[in-house]
C-alpha cells in the first residue's frame, strides 16, 4: 500500500545518491550504506565506545558553541541529544557493524546522523532535514573522523580497562590470601616436570600473585597512552578548519565532562597517523595473558589426578566433568581461562598488523583494532572474575599428599651436597632411586650424618628459605 | 509469592548439588551451571553448530534404537526432538557461552538436556524428571563429549565452508570476468613500487584470480579432513561402552543423514586427542586471507588519488569517504577486506596455541578453536560477498591514464637492451630521468634505431607477452 | 705502498659509480654494494640456495646456448663455473646477507658476477673485465631477479624437505614400533590433566605416530607446490626480453639436470607477483610443529616426577639435569623440541607478514621469508632427529607403576555404568575418592556385581578397546 | 697408535657415563653431550651472553671467597678465569647450542667446566681433574642454573639494547633533521591512500621522529625490568644452598662489577618461574618494529615512480635496482627494514608461546627465547643503522613535483567548507573531478569568492596549521 510506505520511510540524499531511510530512525542515508556496505560481524557497537563517541560530539559542541562557532540553540540541541544518548537512550540507531572500512567514517557518521536528527527533532524540525542541525556542518564541526575515532577509541579503551584493573587487584589480592593459608604446606617444587626441592605452596601462590602485580603495572603505565588524544587534528594532524581556540580548548573541555585526565598530543599529525600505542596497549594484555594461562595450567597440573596425578590441591568442583564418566570433575575454570588467554594473543596478532598496515597520513584499519582490543579487555575482566569466584579462592590444600610426596622424593638429597658434596649425593640420589630406598635411609646406613644432623638439615623451614641448611 | 515461585522454577539435582531451574526451560542443571561459570563473551552458539550436535545425537539415537540398545519409544522420542531443533525450534534454550572449560562438556550436556526434556515431554513426563529419557544414559547413551564436540565442530566447519567456496568461485570468476573486460588496457607495471615495464590491466586481475583459485584448492583439499569424525570413540578414543556394532554403524549413519561423506578416524585415540585439522583448516584460511589482503592492497594502489595518486582505476563509489573532506570517497570495501584477514591471522594464532596445548588423551580447548574457526569463515564469506558485490565488479579502468603513465615512464627501455645492451640502456634510462626527456626521443636522436623498429620493439602487444621485441 | 694496492684492488663500475673489489674476489662491484647495504644478520646464504642458483643459472645458458641466443664458448663457460659451483666451489665468494632489499636483486647479481668472473677467467680474460662474459648480458640471460630468486627459492625448499619428510618417516617408524613394543602395558588415561579411563600406552604411541602420518602427508602434497616456477617470467610475469622457446625451454632443461618435475606456473604474471605458496608450505610445517611440541609435552607428562609425578615411562638420560641437585635427569630432548616449535611458529608470523606485504607485480620480501623458511626446515629436521634418536627410541615404560595407578583409579567405574546406571556409578566415585576405597571393594560390599562379574567387566583388553563390557 | 690417542684426548665422567674430551678443551663432558644433544642451529653462543656468564661466576667468586665459603685460592683463579673470557679469551670453548633443553643447565654447564678447567690450570693442576676446581662443587657453588641462566640473559639484552637505544636516538634525529630541512615542502597530504589537504614534509617526518620517540621511551622503560634479577635464588627460588651473606651480596657484588644497576628480585620463587619480562621487553620491541615497518612503507610510497608513481622525495641510490631493467633504483633500505620488522615480530610470537609454557618452579624454554631476542634486538640495530646511513639521512625532497600535486588535487576544497558548505563544496568536488577542472578555477568562475579571498584561504602556511583559514 503506498501511503503506508510514504509515511513509513523517508528519502535521504547524499553523494553518493539517495536512499529510504526508515521514518522513525534517528540514523540517516550514510549510517544505511555503512550498514550495507559491511555486512561483516553481525554485531554491533560497543555502548562505551558509543558513549565515548557522545562524549566527544558533547564537548565539541560545548566548545564551539562557547566561541560562537556554533549557534547557541544548535549547541544546545546537540548537548541535550549526547545527553541522551550517555544515559543508554538512542543506542538502536548505532547500526553500523564494529568491523567497517573508512577508518571510522561509518562510526563517526552514524553519532553524527543520529545527533543531528534528534537535535532537530528537540527544535522542532523533522528527522531527515538537516537544515537546522546537519551532521557534518553542525554535530562534526570542527573536528574529522580521524581525530574523533581514535579519541573515542582511546577514551573506550581507558574506561574498559578501570574494570579489569580492578579484577586484577582482586586476583592479586587473592592470591595473597591463599599465600598466607598456604604458608604452612610443604611440597615438592617442580622444574621441568621433575622432582626438585621442596617448597611451600604459600610460596608458590605468592609467585603467582607477583606475576599479576607487574603485569597490573605494566598496565596501570601503558594504560596512560590512551589519555594522549588527538582532539582538535582534524583530518591528518595539521588542524585545518578547526578554530584554533577550539584546537586549545576542545581536550580540556573533554577532559573535564569526562572527569578523565586528558592531554592533547604534542605532535598532532603523529597522533593522526601512529596508532602504536593501541599496539602497545594490546602487547600489555598480551604478557600479561601469557602469565595468566602459565598459573591456569600449574594449577591444572597440582590438581592432577586425583589418583593418578599431583593430587597436590584441589579446584572447587564447579559442574560434572564428563557426559560419560560419573564423578569426573575438571579444572573447567582454568581451561577457560586459557582460551581467553589464547584469544588475547590471537587478537594482539590482529592488532599487531592492523597498526602496521597504516599509510601516511591515517591508519585505516582502527575498527578491527577497536573490535579485537575491546574484546581482549573484556574477555580479560570477565576470565579473571570467573577464575577468581569460582576457582582460586575455594581451592584447598592437601597437606598430607604434599608431605608424602616430598618424603618419596630424592630432591631432598640436594640440602645435602654442602655436606657431602655433589658428586657422593649424585650416588646416593642414583641408588635411591634404582633400588626405591628413602635418602635419609641411607645416609644414616651409611653413617654419612646421624639422625639428629639429618633432621636439622633438613627441617621445612629451612629447606625453603635461603641459606645453607646447617647441621 | 511462595505459590507462583514454585510454579516457575523446578529444582534439579547433580553431582554438585542443587539448582533451580526455569519451569519452562528445556535445558537443566548442568546447562545453567555452565553458564554461570562462563560469562566469558555473553555470545551464543552458532546455529549450525547446534544443528550439527542434534543430527549427532539423532544419528546416536537412531543407530542405539535400530541396535536395540535404546528402547525404540526413547529412541523415537529423542529423534523427534533433534528434527525439531533441526528445523529451528528450541534455539533459544541453548544458553552456554561458546568459550567455555571442559572440552565442550557443557555444550554436549545443553544439547543433552534440551533433547532430554523435550523427549520427555513428547512422552508426557514432566521436564526436570529424568526417569524416561536421561540426559547421559539415553541421549548420549554411547558418546562421550570427547567424541561429539570434535565431530559437531568438524561437521560446522565442513558446512560453513562450503559458503565460502561458493563465494570463492564467485571471487574467481568476477576478477577473471574483469581480466577480459580489461584485456586491452595497457598501464605500468611496477615492481617495488618503481616503474618496471608494462603490462596489461587484465593480466592483473587474471593474477588476482589465479590466485583465489589456488587457495581455493587448498581448502578444498584440506576441507576433507574435516570429514574424518572420531564418533566411536567415546571418552579417550578406545570406546568404552559404545557397543561395537554401534561404533561400526554411527558414522554410516550420521553419514547418512547429513549427506556428508564422513568417514571414522582411523585411529580413534589419535582422532580424539590430536586436532591439529583445524590448526590445518586455519592455517590454509589464514593463506587465503594474505592473498586477499594483498589484492585488496593493491586495488588501493591502483585507485589511489585521483589526482595525486596512481588513478589507474576506480573503484565503486560506496559511501561518502569523510566527515570533514568533501567529494572524498575512499576504497572503504577493500579496507574492510584487509580487516577481515588480519582478523584471520589473528584467529590462526589462537587456533595454533590451542591445538599445541593439548594435553594426553584430549585438548580441552576446541571451544575457542571452534570460536576463532567459525569467526574466520564466517567474515571471509561475508567479506569476499561485499568485496565482489560493492568493490571489483563494478571496478572501471581509466585507459588514457595508464597509457600516459606508460608513456611518461623510461620503463620501456627494458625492451631495448637485447638490441642495444644492458650499459647502454642504463645510460640513456638515467639520462632520461634527469633531463625529463622521453626515452624514445633519446633513441631516435642518438640514431641507435629508427622510428619504425622503436615503434615495432615498443608495440604494446610484444612487451607484455613473453619474447624478445624484435625490430 | 701503491704497487701492492694495485695489486691488490681492482676498480668496478655500476650506475651508482665505482668501487673497489679484491683482485682475487669473483664477486664484483654489485656484491659488494649489498653486502655494505645490508649488514643484517652476519649470516651467509644457504649452500643449498647457492646450488639452486647455479642451476637455474647453468639451465639458462644451456638453453640459450642450444637457442643460439648465446655464443656457445661463452655458455659453456658459464655452464663450466656452475658446475664448480655445485662442486661445491666458489661459496666463500657468496658474501651477500641473506637478509636484504631488493626482492633478492643482490643474490642474483651475486651469483652473475662469480659467474661471470669465473667464466671471463676460464675464457683466458682477468677478472673485473666484463667484456666476454657479462653478469647481466650473459649469465643472467633472459631471466630477471624476479623469476630467479623465487624459483631459487623454492628448489631449495623442495630439496631440504626431502630430508625433513625422511625423518618424519623415521619418527613415524620409531613411535609406531615403539606403539607395538608398548602394547600390552595398561596405564590410566588422562583427560583435562583428570583420570579417565584406562588406555594401553602403545596406543598413545600409535596415535603419535598417526598425527605424525597426517602431518607427512600435508607436506608431501603441499611441498609439490615448491616444483612450480615461474622461470621465463622474467620481471613481472610477462616474459619480456626472453626468447619465446627460451620461455618453452627453461623449465624443462631445468627439471631435467635438478631431477626434479618441475612444472612451469600456467599464469607467470601471478606466479611472478604471488608467493602465497610459501605461507602454504610454512603454514604445514606450523601444524606439524604444534603436534611435535604436543607430543613432546606428553613425554614430559608421562616421564614426570620420578617420585613426585607420573612416572610411567623413563626417557633415556642424556645428560646431567641440574647444576645444583645431584641426579636429577631433565627431559631435555622433549625440550629442545617444544622450542624448535615455538620457533618454526615464529617464523610463520615472519612468513604471513611478509606474504602480505606483497605490491602489485612482486613481493620484495622473498630474502626475509626464506630465511625463515630455511631455519624452520632445517631445526625441525634437526630437532626430529635428535628427538628419535637420543629420546624415543630409548623410551621405556613402568608397566608396573602404570597398573598401580589404573587400580587406584576410580575411573574404570565408567566400565560399570552400563550395568549399575550414570546416576548411582557417580555416587560410588564419590565414595570411594572421598573414603579412599577402591571402588571393586565399594561393588562387592554393595553385591551390586559378584566378583567374577566383575574381573569380567573390568578385564584390561576389553577396558580398552570398544564395546561395552559385559559381565 | 695408543700413546697419542691418549695424548689427544681425555676421559671424563659424569652420572650418565664416561666421554672423550679432546686435551686441549677447556670444556668438559657435559658440554660435549649438550653439543651432541643438540645439533639444532649450528650457531654459537653470543659473545655478550658469555660474557654475562662470565660476570656472574667472578661475583660469585668474589662474594663466597670474601664470604670465605670458598677457598681464597681458588676463588682467585676462578676469578682470573673469568677475567680471561672478559677479555675475549677461551671463547671457542663455548660449543653448545644456543637452542637446547634444560632450560640451560648446558650453557652453565659449558661456563662451568670452562672456568673450573682454566682455573685448576692456573693453580697447576691438569685440564679434566676437578679436584682442585670443580665444575659444580665450586665454580658454581651457591648458584643454580635456574638463577644464572636468566641473570645472564636479562643482563646481555639489557647491554644489547643499548646499542639499540643510541641507534634509536640517532634516528629520531636524523627524522628531526630532515623534517626542519623539508618544513617548507608543502605537498599533499593522503588518507586512505586518497587526495586529502596539503601537508608541509617536514611535519611528515616529524611525525616519524615522534613515533620513534614514543617507542625510544616504552623501551628505556621496560628495559629496567632486565635489571632485577633472581641471583641467590638457586634452584627454585627458596635460596637453599646458598649461604644467606651470599644471597645478600651477591646481586650488588654484580651491579659493582658490571656497572649496571641491578636490584634482586623482591619474590625470588617469582623471580624464577615467571620470564614475562622477556615477553614485556619483546612486546615493547615488536611495537617499535611496525612503527619503523610503516615509516619504511611511507617512504616507498612517497618515493615511488619516478615517473608513474608519487615521486614526491627521492632515496639515496644505494645498488642497482634490477638485473634486467636498466636504470632500475629501488627502495632496498626500507625494504630491509621492513624485513626486519617482520622477523621481530615472528621473534616476539616464538617468544610469547616459550614464556606461556612455563611449568611450575621454571620456564625450561629460555634458551630458545634469548635466541629470539637477541637475534631481534641486534637486526633492529642493524637495520636501524643503514636506515639511517644508508636511506634516511640522504633523502631529498622534489619541491615542484609535491607541488603540483597540490595544484592539480581538489583536496584543498576542504579550506573553503567554513565559507561555501560541505555541500556545496562537495558539488564543487564533484563537478572538478568530472570535468578536470580546478576548484579555483570554478569558485572564481561562480563567483563564489574572489582571487584575493581565496588566496588568502589557501595560503600554504594557513591549511597546514590549526585554525580555520579566513579570507
Amino acid at each position: 500500500m503506498k501511503t503506508s510506505e510514504t509515511l513509513e520511510f523517508r528519502e535521504e540524499y547524499d553523494s553518493i545518491g539517495s536512499h529510504q531511510v526508515p521514518q522513525t530512525a534517528y540514523y540517516g542515508v550514510q549510517s544505511i550504506r555503512a550498514k550495507e556496505n559491511f555486512p561483516i560481524t553481525g554485531q554491533l557497537l560497543d555502548p562505551i565506545f558509543i558513549h565515548s563517541l557522545a562524549y566527544i560530539k558533547k564537548a565539541s559542541a560545548m566548545t564551539n558553541g562557547k566561541l560562537g562557532l556554533l549557534d547557541d540553540k544548535v549547541a544546545k540541541a546537540i548537548i541535550t541529544a549526547c545527553e541522551e544518548i550517555l544515559a543508554g537512550q538512542l543506542h538502536q540507531d548505532f547500526i553500523v557493524d564494529p568491523i567497517q572500512g573508512g577508518a571510522g567514517t561509518s562510526m563517526n557518521m552514524n553519532i553524527n546522523e543520529v545527533v543531528a536528527n534528534r537535535a532537530s527533532e528537540l527544535l522542532g524540525e523533522d528527522k531527515g532535514k538537516y537544515n537546522l542541525v546537519h551532521p557534518n556542518d553542525h554535530v562534526n564541526y570542527g573536528q574529522s573522523t580521524n581525530d574523533v575515532i581514535p579519541t573515542a577509541g582511546k577514551l573506550t579503551i581507558y574506561q574498559l580497562t578501570q574494570g579489569l584493573l580492578e579484577e586484577m587487584e582482586r586476583l592479586e589480592k587473592t592470591l595473597t590470601d591463599k599465600s598466607i593459608e598456604f604458608n604452612d604446606v610443604i611440597k615438592m617444587g617442580r622444574t621441568q616436570m621433575q622432582d626438585a626441592i621442596p617448597i611451600r605452596l604459600g610460596q608458590e601462590f605468592k609467585a603467582y600473585a607477583s606475576a599479576v602485580t607487574r603485569s597490573h603495572q605494566r598496565l596501570t603505565q601503558v594504560i596512560d597512552e590512551m589519555l594522549v588524544v588527538n582532539m582538535g587534528a582534524t583530518a591528518i594532524g595539521t588542524g585545518l578548519n578547526a578554530d584554533v581556540e577550539y584546537v586549545n580548548q576542545i581536550v580540556p573541555t573533554l577532559a573535564n565532562i569526562t572527569g578523565l585526565e586528558l592531554k592533547q598530543s604534542e605532535d598532532l599529525v603523529d597522533g593522526t597517523q601512529h596508532i602504536d600505542s593501541f599496539a602497545a596497549v594490546s602487547g600489555v594484555l598480551r604478557t600479561f595473558a601469557l602469565s595468566l594461562s602459565k598459573i591456569a595450567n600449574d594449577l591444572r597440573l597440582m590438581s592432577s589426578g586425583p589418583k593418578t596425578g599431583f593430587n597436590e590441591i584441589n579446584l572447587p568442583k564447579k559442574q560434572n566433568g564428563s557426559s560419560i564418566m560419573p564423578g569426573k570433575v575438571n579444572p573447567v575454570i582454568p581451561e577457560v581461562v586459557s582460551q581467553v588467554a589464547y584469544r588475547v594473543v590471537g587478537n594482539d596478532t590482529t592488532i599487531a598488523m592492523s597498526v602496521e598496515a597504516g599509510q601516511l597520513e591515517l591508519n585505516a584499519f582502527e575498527p578491527v583494532i577497536f573490535y579485537s582490543l575491546f574484546e581482549s579487555i573484556k574477555i580479560l575482566q570477565n576470565g579473571i572474575a570467573t577464575f577468581i569466584d569460582n576457582c582460586i579462592a575455594g581451592i584447598t590444600a592437601n597437606p598430607e599428599r604434599c608431605q608424602e610426596l616430598v618424603d618419596q622424593s630424592v630432591g631432598t638429597i640436594t640440602a645435602l651436597v654442602p655436606h657431602i658434596g655433589y658428586q657422593k649425593a649424585a650416588e646416593i640420589a642414583k641408588r635411591a632411586l634404582n633400588n626405591n630406598e628413602r635418602v635419609k635411609d641411607i645416609i644414616l646406613s651409611e653413617k654419612l650424618l646421624d639422625e639428629e644432623e639429618l633432621e636439622s638439615i633438613l627441617a621445612p623451614e629451612k629447606m625453603t628459605s635461603p641459606g645453607i641448611c646447617h647441621k
